[in-house]
């Protein structure tokens, strides 16, 4: 399959019908982004950097929540809500999926069906597979092949799985969480690392008989909020309530993301994060590099080896060996 | 302080003294392996090296489970139960604390009043800074240095925050998952990886009215972790339920980690499991030197600055940027 995409599509090819803001090329662009083939690996780099100039101008939004919180719902109306002003939305979905058993947690594709059909919305689901880089640098070139077809939004959704929320927070503008009302203070506290990470937070399902305990929800976080040291972004979060159901609070939730980008961009925060994450990017392949090379050299892993043995023997402890292999390899 | 203590203390001392199983002494060791110090570093690790010979006896127990759950409680009982059975206990923490901020999320250290009055216990707070090795290879040390005072038992106890949990899972033996009843699944469903990661789980406060609820879903995660795969001990996970208020199903725990350490030891999995942390530990250690080491190099920081510019520049992109660092390098 991979193969035939390549020889339909010559790297110009991808590049105008990326450009150009062909959907189906744009899906074949991620899909040899994704590609483990190392000749997929080199044409996909040199299409991100033919289109690297075309990149960057859109807002990168991560959306996050636990399974439940009402994602999917939600990103298919705030969608249709941008759509709807013209506005060219991108879908893409970090899945860390199951470490051990390396199952899928988001489950069926047929989610957001709506949005799917729009012809401004682009969907993909996520990226997954171990190759170098991981998924979250997928996602972050993924995000540029995006931006070069012209998608003015890019929302980048993630399972409320602890480290998945760090990687889109490195690769967005603008972090939303999603949350339930009454769920259990103490249970969703201990997202309190996400919670600081949180630009927007944002009580799902505020409607019927769910709507008071929303309401007093979002008085309870914003108190929270105010524990927290103020956002290197300067601005303050807010936290928000909304009914999917009812299409409630949507716009008021678009309006405070893009007073946001309107703050940030004049305190140059906007600029300074980007820049910061391009940096963490970039330090995160050399690193990537540096260990598959380490695990090619053969004298090293042999050295490893007995080293090992000394550790399991207990003649060294694992910093020690650690010391005499670094000696080595210098 | 810490000078103070060097003086008073040599390697020697250090040694006899945690050797004789002298809390006063093995708490000085401890602080040496948490000191920043690059002496103390040299220091800690001879006096590891020391005591490798007098480690890996002990049963090595982490626990976690979100706040709320009653983790403190649990082990206050926990431990009682184990030292009237005349064991000798070490309680070791591992605070990852919130990232931005620094703040810890443990709390008070009153916890457990009753178990560190206890002449057969010793808990000691959680490794905190930001060291080489970080806090979980502090966290390894100490296990280390409590085996090596004769604790037979080491409980390694942890905040449901997402990596501290594989931090523990990878260096204990058995790990045991605290959960609360009718908190909502489906949030208590976010864990699903940190549920594979688990040996036993145990539902807490099943009395009173919550005792049926507990029952219920004891029956409800038995039942879901049949979907899982059969775990690499070769040992199914067992749910249980335990009320600390009313003392009961702690010894029916006890029993369940007897038999869960009897059943690896037969098959190989408890050594191996053990094989296999030490070579993770090894490599991460050496992970850091290697880091400390570049970030140390001028020749490469400055290389990187000028990549990083065009990187910004959208001249390079962060992979294309990375290979030119790594060929510079190597």
């Amino acid at each position: 399959m991979k193969n035939i995409i390549r020889k339909r599509l010559s790297l110009a090819g991808l590049e105008a019908g990326t450009l150009a803001g062909n959907t189906a090329v744009l899906g074949q662009a991620i899909t040899l982004v994704e590609s483990q083939r190392e000749e997929d690996q080199l044409l996909a780099q040199e299409l991100i950097t033919l289109l690297l100039p075309h990149t960057g101008h859109s807002l990168r939004i991560g959306i996050t929540g636990v399974p439940g919180v009402g994602k999917s719902t939600f990103i298919e109306i705030f969608g249709k809500h941008l759509t709807a002003q013209n506005k060219k939305v991108a879908v893409l979905a970090i899945d860390p999926s199951s470490g051990k058993t390396k199952g899928s947690i988001l489950g069926d594709k047929t989610r957001m069906e709506e949005l799917a059909k729009d012809p401004r919305a682009f969907i993909r689901p996520s990226a997954t597979g171990n190759t170098l880089g991981g998924v979250a640098n997928r996602t972050r070139e993924a995000i540029l092949l995006c931006e070069a077809a012209g998608y003015e939004i890019i929302i980048v959704e993630t399972v409320g799985v602890g480290q998945s929320e760090t990687s889109v927070r490195s690769m967005v503008d603008y972090f939303l969480l999603l949350m339930l009302a009454g769920a259990g203070d103490e249970l969703q506290g201990i997202k309190k690392g996400i919670m600081e990470m949180a630009d927007g937070l944002v009580i799902t399902k505020a409607d019927g008989e769910n709507e008071r305990k929303a309401t007093q929800a979002q008085a309870d976080f914003q108190y929270a909020l105010h524990l927290f040291s103020q956002p290197e972004s300067g601005v303050a979060p807010t936290v928000m309530t909304c009914s999917a159901l009812f299409k409630k609070g949507i716009s008021e939730i678009w309006e405070s993301i893009i007073a946001f980008k309107e703050k940030t961009t004049f305190n140059g925060f906007l600029q300074s994060q980007r820049d910061r994450q391009d940096l963490e990017w970039f330090e995160s392949y050399f690193q990537q590099l540096w260990q598959q090379n380490f695990q090619a050299n053969k004298n090293i892993q042999s050295a490893k080896k007995e080293l090992v043995k000394k550790i399991n023997q207990k003649e060294l402890s694992p910093l020690q060996a650690a010391q005499i292999l670094f000696t080595k390899k210098i």
